[in-house]
């Protein structure tokens, strides 16, 4: 075969998971620690809210009928489940709503796939917080460079990237936690690379969610049968017929093993204020910033003649949809984000459910939302225009909405996530001790405790 | 987005789902009956082979681990596991050795993935043999057709098709044997999609087994989940970002839902003779022809002074193999062919073992093989020539080998493979007994007493 690429002569499966073998827990940055500490922070908050969603419900049901055991905890359940069915169903809980973290530029979830495997693992084979820690930055770290090495064009053609990439994150996570030396996390690379599937035609139903479950739960599955001497081929990423040849046209392959140890990826993760997509993100802020102002106060919503959004071009492209019909379809609705936010002043999972939808008021709202495309905006960034009946324009501009990479989620506010969210299942878990136990687990003996408080 | 196809407005989920639901055993010819059967007495055959092979044995020691019950048949073995275990497991077996079946001209091993599921769910929802006939040869159909819309990019690319679209096949034949309707079967397709994988890369290596059984697995997983209402997109081969178009660069869609119940995949299906890549089909036949020869056996082999293979340029392409070390590397290497079948006057899986390969004699007459394209020889066809020391070219010419479509296995040959592969499997399996039981699965009121007569 000839050569489809100038990178045909890198190589990068052995050396990711050489370092994945090497690098030790002293090796990483506070920066760095920290960033995982607060990722874990929202992924307990996000896992917690949808106890009682059909998608998670349909799924235990289904899942649960072909587990082994009673070994691990399901995130805001009281139910148990074998370490492999845990890992499946706490990785859907947690991307479900699409409230998860997000990794930029790749828009990776990467917390989802790679947290629930180790957790998981951690029920089984007890570890202390800092080694649970370690493994989850660098399995972090191994799927979002995958994912850089194909973006943009593998989400743009159509592959679910959370997923696809997410099961080799989790498999080196889980193979870092089981000792296994070079080769072997090459084999659970490959293995991995088999598994490693989900779509983007598949949003906003339930189906999305088998792929981002099976990314954490055949990620496990792949470092166990590495641990076993199930062997691969040496470079499943790079290789001509390898992973990243096979699911972009022109992959960045060098990159991925390039500054290892010193180039963090966990630090360009994000997280979501509001259940939505984060171009919505600007507009949120504007509107809720908006209904606390005294003249529309006064003016009363009734009053809205139109509300004009001024953004970067793919704000409209992704989220101009009119007359949805469904919560899912909802969280990417600008028309039904500007109406809950100036409505009702809030913007929780309450307000992206199908009752929120069909609320003939928010409707009404929706329909006077207008688009203006401003190249020369950040995709960060948006200016709202409200018009009120007496000829009044209320204006407000966000530069960097809370949650970009500019505004990060305070540690703060991410407990407040978590406390809310925790709420919203109504798992009747204790919020305060899960949120002390998140912020200490780097001190824990036994990681698997943190999990357990998450328990029903 | 721009449509990136002609066919953009052409629906194939929907139409599949719905034939796949209204099909009866009543509108499937005998022919593709018979083939059904056909198709099953290889695959019996092919899985009963490695009952003590290293792939199986870490796949079953592994995944038996998390089997939530034993209700499951693992053929060849005494151990029983849970059902999407063993769909797992028995699709592994059956396609380890590359011994499988082969469809033209995807070469899609299509019943690896979809009977290991059917008889899985037959052990735990008891189904008669003409049901899971039927639902066997629509889950064929549907792989294949699935398989021809995208090939011969898909594989080409690197994609391992047997994985990738096996996966269809297994859900649509699972939730068939479900009852589903059309909407829970585009469901199951919606599922099946998320789940697809495989690459080439990873062939002659574990990590192959692990997408096969996966085909298997989560085909029967997708069926399971659609049946408790678990839902998905409508379009999920077909759509913007459907898995024929992320799969494909131009998928030929419409033929997916063309002359369906006139049209059967299945009878373009082909079963091997000897365990290697088809393409060295004729090169064995023609030596085990010489090795017969009088001429040829008066002179010995070591008076062999060369061998000359002429035909079309794949053959050259795809087993020029010099040099090779493993049992498994040499089922795509001409030179070990020819030696196995000159040297041993046979081609079992005995003859591509690590043994034969490190044999001396071997090593040495597969030095001697040369190639000489012939762009106007069919794959199907080769001229060998050997000539010996004291001058003699004793030539064989194949027009098209045995296993080829216009040469197919005889019914006895079939049933002579099951006999040979059962008894290099040592499981004990009374192979009388399952040959007869498969040719009257048909009338079999329990088709689980079937795969029962494959454990060991």
């Amino acid at each position: 075969m000839h050569e489809k690429n100038p990178d045909a002569a890198v190589h990068v499966t052995g050396p990711l998971a050489r370092f994945t073998a090497q690098c030790r827990w002293q090796d990483v940055p506070e920066a760095v620690r920290h960033e995982a500490r607060r990722s874990l922070m929202n992924f307990f908050a996000v896992a917690l809210a949808p106890a009682h969603d059909p998608t998670l419900d349909i799924a235990l049901r289904t899942y649960a009928r072909y587990s082994a055991n009673d070994r691990a905890t399901v995130i805001g359940r009281r139910a148990r489940v074998d370490i492999l069915t845990a890992a499946a169903l706490n990785a859907m809980a947690a991307n479900v709503y699409d409230f998860d973290d997000t990794h930029h530029p790749t828009i990776i979830h990467p917390t989802a796939p790679v947290a629930p495997a180790l957790f998981a693992l951690a029920e089984e084979r007890p570890m202390r917080g800092e080694d649970l820690l370690l493994a989850f930055v660098l399995g972090v770290e191994a799927a979002c460079r995958i994912g850089n090495a194909m973006s943009p064009e593998h989400y743009a053609r159509g592959w679910h990237i959370t997923s696809t990439c997410g099961v080799f994150g989790s498999a080196l996570a889980v193979g870092k936690r089981l000792g296994l030396g070079e080769q072997a996390l090459t084999w659970a690379l490959a293995s991995a690379a088999v598994q490693a599937g989900g779509l983007v035609e598949t949003l906003g139903t339930m189906a999305k969610s088998v792929s981002v479950g099976n990314a954490a739960r055949n990620g496990l599955l792949s470092a166990l049968l590495a641990e076993e001497g199930f062997d691969g081929p040496p470079c499943a990423l790079e290789g001509e017929r390898g992973y990243l040849r096979v699911a972009a046209s022109s992959p960045d392959i060098a990159p991925v093993a390039q500054d290892l140890g010193t180039r963090w990826e966990i630090l360009n993760n994000t997280y979501k204020p509001y259940p939505c997509g984060v171009v919505l993100n600007p507009v949120i802020e504007a509107c809720l910033d908006l209904s606390r102002d005294e003249r529309y106060q006064r003016a009363g919503v009734g009053s809205v003649q139109s509300v004009l959004l001024v953004g970067h071009p793919l704000l409209r492209q992704r989220t101009d949809r009119p007359g949805i019909r469904t919560g899912r379809q909802s969280q990417v609705s600008a028309q039904h984000a500007v109406a809950a936010a100036l409505v009702r002043g809030r913007a929780g999972l309450d307000e992206f459910s199908d009752e929120a939808v069909a609320e003939p008021a928010l409707r009404a709202l929706g329909e006077r939302v207008r688009f203006r495309d401003d190249e020369a905006c950040s995709v960060d960034a948006v200016q709202v225009r409200v018009e009120l009946a007496d000829g009044q324009v209320l204006v407000r501009d966000i530069e960097a909405a809370q949650g970009s990479r500019a505004r990060p989620l305070s540690d703060a506010a991410l407990e407040d996530k978590l406390r809310t969210l925790c709420r919203h299942g109504g798992s009747g878990v204790d919020a305060e001790r899960l949120i002390a136990a998140v912020w200490e687990l780097e001190q824990a003996p036994d990681a698997a405790q943190v999990i357990r408080l998450a328990a029903a």
